[in-house]
This record gives C-alpha cells, structure tokens and sequence, in this order.
C-alpha cells in the first residue's frame, strides 16, 4: 500500500475503530474531515516504516479530549495544522513526514487530512497500536524519546506550546489545556528524526486498519460473522493472536466524565446464560474484561466491542442497552510487552490488579 | 532614583502592598526573593518610562495565580527566569529591559530578582497602575499592545507558551494552565519596543511604591497616623488625590476561592457607631466600598485597607476578624481613567453596577 485514497477511508474507518478499542474518538468523524481534504488535495502518501527517510524530521499528532465530547464539539477541519505549524515555528524545524500518535479511532485518520493538504507523507507506523487514554503511554515514550515541546491547538485558533521534564507531566498539563479548551484539542508531540522512528514505532498500524476495514466489509458480503473473519485475519499479521472471547447483550453502562476521561464499566450479559455475566472496565478505551473473577482479555491487548451482525465496533460512548455484541480480543506486537511499555500502560498503569497475561500465552491456554 | 537596592526593598514592599489593594499576592514572599538576588547580584538599575530606549525589546513578567495560594506555595526563585527564557526562545528576541505588568505586591519586587540576576534594567512603570485580577485588565492592552505570546512556567520547570487571538481569551488559557500547575505560575508577555512602552504604560510607579512605603515609616517615626502621611503625599504625585475613607473595625469575611480567584466580602464596623457599615467587594483585589448603599470609592481607584496602627495595607488573604483599620482610597492617572482603559478594568468588567466616578470629582464632593 503506497497511499491512502479517498476508496480507502471507509475501510480504514472501520478499521481505526477497531483498534481503538472502544476510544480514540469516533472515526467517522476524523473520516469526514480526511475525506474533504484528500479530495480537494489528492491521495496521501504512506511510506511504511522501514522505508523512512533516517534523517526525515517525524512528527506526531493527533486529537487529545474525552470522545463523549468529540461527537458534539465537530473539528473545524485546520485545527491539526495549527498543532504543527506551532510546533514548526517553536522549534524552528520543518515537518518532512507526520506519524499518528495513535492507531485507532479519529486519531488514525485525523492526521490524513494535514497531511493532504502540506504534502507530507505519513509513515505507515504509530505510537500506541491501539488507542491509549494518556499522552505518556507510547512506545515513543518507552523507548526514549521525549514528548516535548507539546503544541496543543483548538478550533478558536488558540495555540499552546508545552515544555515539561516528562510526559507524565506534559499529560497533565496538556489535559489541563484541553479542559480549558472545552475538552477537545489537536495536538503535535514526540518529534523526532526517521532513524528513531524505526527504532520506537509500532510498525504498520495504518495499512493495518484499512486491511482490518478490508475483512469486515468482505465477511458481511459472504455473510459471515466479520469477528471470525477478523480472528483469523489477525494471525496472519504482527499481532499474531486474536480470540473471541465472548457475546451477549449490553445490559448496564455506568459512564461519566472524570477529569478529561470517560470513565466506567460496561456489563454483558452472556447468550449462554450459564456463564457469568462479562464486565469490560473503560477510562476512553476497554481496559479489561472480566467474568466471574476470571480475566478474559486486559491491557495492552485489544479489546473491542463488536456490533453482532455489522462488525462495526461499539466505541464507549456509543455504547446503548440492548446492544448484541462480540467481544473481540487481540493481542499486541512484542514491541508493547516489554517491561518499559508494560510499565506505560500495562495493567498497573491503568490501576487494575490483574497481572498481564498476554493473549493466549497462560499456562493453561 | 536610578537604582532599587537591598536598602529599598522593606519600603517597596510596603508601598506594593498599599499598591496591590489587597492583592497581587503577599510582597513579603516577593522581597525575600529579590533580596537573595540583589545581594548576590547587585542593585537593579531602574529606568525612568521616559528615558527607555526607543529600540529595546522590552517584555513584562510577574506572578499570576490566587494570593491564599500564593503563601502556600512559595517560589523557588527561578520560574519567572523560566518563563522569559521561553519566550526570548520562541520569539526568537532577546529581552533588553523588564517591566512589571502590574504595581503591587509581589509584582512589584518579583522581577527585580530575575533583572538583578539577568543584569537587565527594570522600567520604572507598569501596565496596571495598582494590581488586577486578570491579564487582560492592562494599559498595554488597553493601547493595542498583543498580550501573546504568553509564556507560563511553575517550580517544576514546567513551561508552557499561549497564542490566542485576543488578552482575554490568553487569560483564559493561561489561568487553566496556572491551575494546573497548583495554583500558582509565573509569566511574561506583552513583549513591546521601548517606544510603545513609553506610550501605554503607567509611569512611575516602582520608584512610587518605594516612596510610599518610606512615607509609611516617616510617618510612624514620627508616631503619626500612616494614612493622613499618605493622604497628603498621594497628593503630590500623578495619583493627584486620595482620602481617608473610613475606619473601623473587621467584623465578617466572606472569601473564598472560585476558578483560580480569591473572591468574596469584607464588612467592617466603623468606630463612629451611628455609620452604617462598610463593605468591600474582592475578586483577588478590593474592588469597591459602599456604606449604606452609598459608593465610597470603586474600581479602578485603589482601595486599601491599612492596619490602623502600622499603616501596612493587608491583604484579602491575611484579614481577619478584629482587625482595626483604615480605608485608604486613591485615584488612578488619567492614563487608566480613559474609556479604552475602563472597558477593561472600569466596574462594568467587575460586574458591578456602580458608575465610575472618580475619586473626589463627584458632583457633591
């Protein structure tokens, strides 16, 4: 894949929501906004990560806010220019090639519609592989490169530069101006050069989600349940392990905001109605699923929500009574099961007590 | 005066809390910082307004944040050098002369450290003539100066730069960031040549708040009453009036703390039994005194209230019950009198009714 076109936005639409998690923002919504630009500007260039420029300036970006709050407050469409430019005329370097910050959500196609318009390639790469809810939990982070300067831009024009010792600390007070921005901001970080862009990127996330999009729209034309056909796609690529791990009906959500988040859990009731009922903890994304005391799926690993007949996935704060969803677990590239992305966002990360077991690698598995 | 030495620093405290209305945060906690700089370092040469360089590239600075915090969380000494370094960084200019943006408190003595270690002259002005609320409330942006790029910085080393299209929405974005950042931060901005300064600033007023308070210890070595010293003197300068408006004694304080600000009441019970009593609306500053629904004084006048005995202003965040005191009322410069500059700090922008008129040219005075 060498470049994403106006055909391929519903796949990876479809796709981005998927890997959010049930966060990330609603990528219809960053699709709309991607749309415009490419057909006014023509196809974005993907370059796949191992085919980076080593000496390429790589910028990240992306939308930061709860996605309860993106669905009311709509891009004006430039924000994301804004966030770069900011950055640009701070650090007095040009951006050679942009890479999203997230794979997942409005934040895997937001960054298209920039890139459209400035010209500049997107590496077909990201820095969480999934969704994350804190700017600190990337792989960027874990393996050295610092998240500042931090620009965070809003639709009223306003701009900010953050400078801090860490990206915990650019996390709060980046959050802090999202507030102050109406809880919706786009934001550029963790510049860095294409040699350690290579190193610290969790490769391939991009074409990924158009193929994921792909098999979708393939299974519902064969008639086929999309979370099988996605549970055997996924052992085809560097994600290697995907399961089923349950399907029921959404029969209670406790969901608010909290700080900038939305936070909650989400109950299923189970089709067999022998099994327990299945609990899915949300701070943004889907955290963990439990049942009975037993841990089905927790971070890193994917879990998303799955509408029962289309595939689509349920993001959190779309999340109806009533529902019939799958429970689509995945797990994550060995370059997010380290010790030092673990401790980002690992389990423990999140304030779960559940140690992380990776996607069928327990004992008994 | 051509330069602010340790020997000056007790006076200009006292005069900068006379200056602050109450607010502007505690000069004490300011001097203690420009003293240990000032003996390290040396004096800080004071620039009369007039005499500025056309050329220089002048910027002002201070602290922002709620005075009860202030106390709380005292400063490590360097923020504010933090915060000018973030902005000669992203402006790409070199500052060539500081100049408070508000007289009073710790605004008046807090750049000092930062000129006496930077060996940077310090204009003898302001942009608010006392202390406001918000940074938007400047003669710097009453006469076109832009207040960003606003660089905001805390103890932490954490700095961030705010561009926004206007002074108010700037506050609004750099109160959320002083928020989070515990409170309190330290800033610089309405960076200007030297001759726009000479145009919109309100001279004077360092050298002032040092005469002040050398007209308070005058006054009290001669065991006369401070506010009748400081009657007669405020008649001698470009304030050109000021009155002894009432004593009494503080008998209710309603204050609390409201989106970053200090806001609330203060009742004082005259000694002369058969007045009704006086009341003082705060936000941060003392903002105006009516006495039985009659206006005594209101914003932009300064209002202070003295400690009876000693003549020293205290702060909203240091009254209490029992305190014996006097109401000093001062009238601006014609400079913070204009409709440009009442339309950002006249009572309207307090959401007080009351018409400005200024002290001592009532109908009936």
């Amino acid at each position: 894949m060498e470049a994403v076109t106006l055909a391929d936005l519903d796949d990876l639409a479809v796709g981005a929501a998927i890997l959010g998690t049930g966060g990330g923002g609603d990528p219809y919504i960053g699709k709309l906004v991607a749309r415009a630009a490419i057909a006014e500007h023509g196809p974005v260039q993907l370059v796949p990560l191992d085919q980076a420029n080593d000496d390429w300036q790589v910028l990240s970006c992306g939308a930061m806010g709860a996605p309860t709050i993106l669905i009311e407050k709509l891009p004006q469409g430039e924000e994301m220019d804004q966030a770069v430019a900011a950055w640009e005329r701070c650090t007095g370097r040009a951006v050679d090639a942009l890479i999203p910050f997230e794979a997942g959500g409005v934040n895997s196609t937001a960054p298209l519609a920039l890139a459209a318009r400035r010209k500049l390639p997107v590496l077909d790469a990201d820095g969480m592989g999934r969704a994350f809810p804190r700017l600190e939990m990337e792989t960027f982070n874990a393996y050295g490169v610092p998240a500042c300067p931090v620009a965070v831009a809003d639709e009223k024009g306003n701009v900010s530069i953050v400078e801090t010792g860490d990206a915990a600390q650019a996390e709060w007070i980046a959050r802090g101006l999202t507030i102050r921005m109406g809880g919706q901001s786009y934001i550029a970080n963790y510049g860095m050069d294409g040699r350690t862009a290579k190193r610290v990127s969790v490769p391939g996330t991009v074409s990924l989600a158009i193929e994921i999009g792909r098999v979708v729209s393939g299974a519902k034309r064969r008639r086929e349940r999309p979370v099988e056909a996605l549970v055997s796609y996924f052992a085809t690529t560097h994600y290697e392990a995907a399961a089923l791990i349950g399907s029921g009906k959404v029969t209670d959500i406790a969901r608010r905001e909290v700080n900038g988040w939305s936070v909650g859990t989400v109950r299923i009731e189970t089709f067999d109605k022998e099994d327990a009922d299945i609990e899915v903890t949300i701070q943004n994304e889907n955290l963990s699923a439990t049942q009975g005391g037993r841990v089905l799926a927790v971070v890193p690993d994917l879990i998303s929500i799955l509408d029962r007949d289309t595939g689509a996935a349920i993001s959190t704060e779309r999340l109806r009574y009533g529902q019939r969803v799958d429970l689509l677990a995945v797990r994550v590239p060995e370059i997010m099961r380290t010790p030092e992305a673990l401790a980002l966002f690992g389990p423990k990360a999140f304030g779960l007590d559940h140690p992380y077991v990776p996607l069928g690698m327990a004992k008994d598995d």
